[in-house]
């Protein structure tokens, strides 16, 4: 059912965190037709004075609308939440945080209910949302044909990224990025450590941090070569040999500036490994399956 | 003394490894007097067909040259290929790799000996030297004098950036990014170990994590100023309290994944740590104090 009293179809959102508001507020700054609902009530009060609808209840919220965006706490919030509540026909978009394998489950659970699924993933923090020059987006993955039908409504708060008919492939994505990150994080974290007593201006090294990053992150072409091709040695400029011999330096460094070296060892022990086991004119492609075996 | 026989002066470099010799050929190519020496004889051969003059001995090498580049395999080399060799007058730049302390013991044991010293830390591969467009350079540290004398001769095999008189500070910022970059390639390690048994094309996540880790590398600028300003909390976005909460789903992500999370657990422990001491409102500035301590 469509909204009578407007052009665009009408939307709700359940989930009313700092990141459903922002979703909220670029959904309404856009003229977007949206009933709210969030289990503690007084977050959508300054919202229902921005033009949105507020639902009494989750059941309430989802019988307004055809299109149904889920922003909770976790998985399990959204059981509970939609915990009987009428799904038949409904297009549920969830963009709640969770894992692949949850992703699948809710996915499967939403269909028997009569739904049609849509996951997302979201590569961005909230004040990213609704400024599309942020660079900030969205995997979706699950029924292509609700990514078809609601793209230029999904595309209002934030870029999107479709990854495939799998439901679990959007928050595989997502995790996939957020981990990367966030070893790039710690790296980061144990550079400012290795300064932190010298007198190097922190905002410098930030910016050669920013530029040798940019630079080295091409990295990952080289590797997913590898790993396509199953020629782990192909190419490689500096291997794992060379590698294990560098990082050495970093280790002994480390222990000079007083720096606990606990964030790059794992590493260090994986390439060991790796170069124990004869692969010394590899580049990192052998670590990738020594993870995932 | 300077080559009679040519304009430019003359340059000694000792090391002919795989860094050495591509420094020789960049220096050769333009048309820099050259004369080398490597420990293992056969090395210089080829450079000598180039047009580099070949020494016999290490004396004899640095005798040919005032300006003495050296790129041996580490510290204890250095040493050893030096010892009892009159270094008096010589501007003795040192490209091997090693730590900051050793940098500095090298400045001392070099100035001793009558010669200037200027360190440095090499930001590339050996096919990058000689390609400006590769983005490849080296940090400069210790003697102004001897790198504001040479720099034209310096800037031929790779760019050049001085990072000031102190004579660690070349292999501390060299360590510093080599540092960061193994953080992150640790994080794409374990990326492509989360899609290895999945229909995801690592092609398609290498455009996705090299777009992704550029967009994020600029987290280095906000960490710098919590770190140059004290104050852990201005401006946050995603605090402590957020991503431990975030990292979570990364882990049980690897979990679901069959993958090990032996690369995200340190980093997830020292996010913990300073959560469990209450700073869930800081970004990540705090675990660079505690490293560091």
């Amino acid at each position: 059912m469509t909204d009578t009293e407007f052009d665009t179809p009408h939307l709700t959102l359940l989930g009313l965190g700092a990141m459903g508001t922002a979703l909220a507020r670029a959904w309404l700054a856009a003229e977007q037709p949206l009933t709210v609902w969030n289990r503690t009530p007084g977050r959508a009060e300054p919202l229902a004075a921005e033009g949105a609808k507020v639902a009494g209840t989750a059941a309430e919220a989802v019988a307004a609308s055809d299109l149904v965006v889920v922003c909770l706490l976790d998985d399990a919030s959204v059981g509970e939440t939609l915990d009987g509540v009428d799904l038949t026909g409904k297009d549920v978009v969830n963009l709640t945080t969770g894992t692949p394998a949850e992703a699948r489950a809710r996915a499967e659970w939403a269909e028997q209910r009569g739904a049609r699924y849509l996951d997302g993933g979201i590569m961005a923090v909230p004040p990213m949302i609704g400024s599309p020059e942020s660079g900030g987006y969205v995997f979706y993955s699950g029924s292509q044909a609700v990514f078809g039908d609601h793209q230029k409504t999904l595309a209002v708060p934030a870029g999107t990224r479709y990854v495939g008919e799998d439901p679990g492939f959007a928050a595989l994505h997502d995790v996939a990025l957020l981990s990367a990150m966030t070893g790039m994080f710690a790296g980061v974290t144990h550079a400012f450590a290795l300064i932190r007593k010298e007198g190097v201006v922190p905002g410098d090294l930030a910016s050669l941090l920013a530029e040798w990053l940019t630079a080295m992150a091409g990295y990952a072409y080289g590797l997913a070569e590898h790993l396509e091709s199953g020629d782990y040695t192909k190419g490689v400029t500096s291997n794992l040999a060379m590698m294990v011999q560098g990082n050495s330096t970093l280790l002994r460094t480390a222990a000079g500036q007083g720096v606990s070296a606990e964030l790059l060892t794992p590493f260090t022990t994986l390439m060991e490994r790796r170069l124990a086991d004869g692969h010394g004119d590899e580049g990192l492609a052998g670590l990738v399956d020594m993870l995932a075996r």
